[in-house]
């Protein structure tokens, strides 16, 4: 699981030069959506979304900031690099096309660790039927950078924005939340034994779910489709990336509501509460304020209540209330606690 | 001229916080295009170009590499990132409608160096009626990067790929070469001088125009409006970002052609000949392969001469030609010397 920590610095990235490196990289992508006119080669990618509309997102990722190459492989970062960009579509209740790939390379990083990242890339394109259409490569004197763009496509009354929740509305997540932080507590303590005693090889046996979550997070496709199939528009919705408190946070403050949320209706995988008790770590907060599931958070209208309660992979936690600014979490024991945001000064501490 | 070595490494941007940070910069921002449906403040942007087609172009920019904080105000970076950009889109005929900009920033820089860099890119937004609808902000523990993509509309039939000239159509090139490579050249002279001594004040008496060739480069909106004034539609079209050289071999590869090129008809300020000169450079050499000029370089059909001849923004600097592979550069005393593409590796020598 580890990645090899001395790649070899090979010359190869500088005998091919920037149109070298570019060709060979992309020569192989071959554009599946009829929207793509254009992809790489020219100064601009040409896309046709007819009469539908253009949502469009960014991500940014840095070395030692938001991903350890000495735990995260090549091809998992680059699958993940785009997976979270397709969550932020899927969070629009759209569908994502197209995705534009910026690359600043260090000289550590050879030839072989580039193809290992386009063709986690390239996977993740594959897998949710999205076309790579440009991008830049460029040097860095610092670690890899990685910056994609997002596009999709929606039709106009669709779209789903997170101002719409509304007094009663039920407070939904997908999947079970917890596991991608649990799976980076995970990947950081077998880090820390690695660095002091370099044999021992890392334990995850019987980890594999929450070091997926973490490495290989997939975004929620098959719950935009559900909501098609069922015949539900969300009232709000944005993908858990910062943690399910500040992200119900953020629903509510743009739909000027507030919310209550239920301990024992937050869904956990078994795994990820036998490890955070291994841990000392509350689930609980892991689930709160860990981020990085990619999940999508929404609301609903009660009338849609029947609609969704047998759907295994959502979960109704809590509802809104017209208590403006009020943002309750009620534990088991039925203490009411204040929610509040973390983001990213929290989310630095742990990485 | 030269910017504050030593900014203060403030604490604000950590007090601040992301969300707060983000509010900050984006707080003043209005939407004036009718395409931007919603900016900033949700999982994507959407925008509704209706039956035009969008174009996509992005890129990275990396402290060190693609800039020096040295002598590159944080306001003029903010306003290059952009202007960047959307030559690219003007390069397709399009016309830019919306930005997005991901900011990975070191504890180094202060927030208000930060408003800097966003009051330079809010300038180019306001000067080229652009929106800016996105983005993403985050740490990074090396320097400063900003990725910036762009996106435009256009007509279909408006499209200018690279790959439409035809043997006999004529090569244009818009304004003047090589004036953004002798500013960087004037730049690093002054920073060399600033390093060894540097109570002596930098001395760009005179170089005006070469300073803003290189720090804040206008993208050719008004060549595209002349092309739509004079009913010109280019056959093939690029912006000189890698220099001259290389962006009419992108051209003749893309179109299956080859080309002939003039020195005499180069077009050079006098200010970048007697600068080289005076730094014992070549100017032809500057303008082939100095790039950054963001002129626009194209290709029209023999018939559309009469509507080009007299617009003073153009120059005619040669011809394609059929022999494929053959890019030819023509002296003064006629000798024939082959032009090669030059790209990133000869410019990284440079910077």
């Amino acid at each position: 699981m580890l990645a090899d920590k001395n790649p070899k610095p090979l010359s190869e990235i500088e005998e091919l030069g920037e149109f070298g490196l570019i060709k060979h990289l992309t020569q192989n992508i071959k554009l599946r959506n009829s929207s793509s006119l254009k992809g790489v080669g020219d100064d601009a990618a040409v896309i046709a979304y007819k009469n539908k509309q253009t949502v469009v997102t960014t991500d940014l990722l840095v070395e030692d900031i938001h991903f350890d190459l000495l735990y995260m492989p090549f091809k998992h970062l680059g699958y993940k690099a785009v997976t979270v960009n397709l969550s932020d579509v899927y969070a629009m209740n759209a569908h994502p096309k197209q995705i534009t790939v910026s690359l600043a390379l260090s000289n550590r990083i050879s030839v072989e660790a580039l193809e290992d990242l386009y063709d986690g890339i390239l996977t993740a394109c594959k897998t949710y039927g999205v076309d790579l259409v440009g991008g830049d490569t460029t040097s860095s004197k610092a670690g890899l950078i990685i910056s994609i763009t997002a596009l999709g496509e929606v039709e106009k009354e669709e779209i789903v924005y997170r101002n719409g929740a509304k007094e009663n509305d039920l407070i939904c997540v997908s999947g079970d939340l917890g596991g991608a932080f649990m799976g980076l507590q995970l990947l950081e303590r077998e880090k820390r034994i690695f660095l002091e005693t370099p044999k021992v090889q890392p334990d995850f046996l019987g980890f594999d779910y929450l070091l997926e979550r973490q490495l290989k997070p997939e975004p929620r496709q098959d719950v935009i489709q559900m909501f098609e199939e069922i015949g539900v528009k969300p009232t709000a919705m944005i993908d858990v990336s910062d943690g399910l408190s500040s992200d119900i946070i953020h629903i509510c403050t743009q739909s000027e509501v507030g919310c209550n949320i239920y301990e024992n209706k937050i869904p956990l995988d078994p795994l990820t509460i036998t490890s955070a008790q291994e841990m000392n770590l509350d689930p609980i907060v892991c689930a709160l304020n860990g981020g990085e599931d990619y999940e999508l958070l929404f609301t609903i209208s009660l009338d849609d209540y029947n609609k969704i309660k047998d759907q295994k992979r959502v979960s109704v936690i809590g509802h809104i209330t017209a208590d403006k600014g009020s943002y309750q979490f009620i534990s088991k024991n039925e203490q009411v606690h204040q929610l509040t945001a973390q983001g990213w000064n929290a989310l630095l501490k742990n990485n």
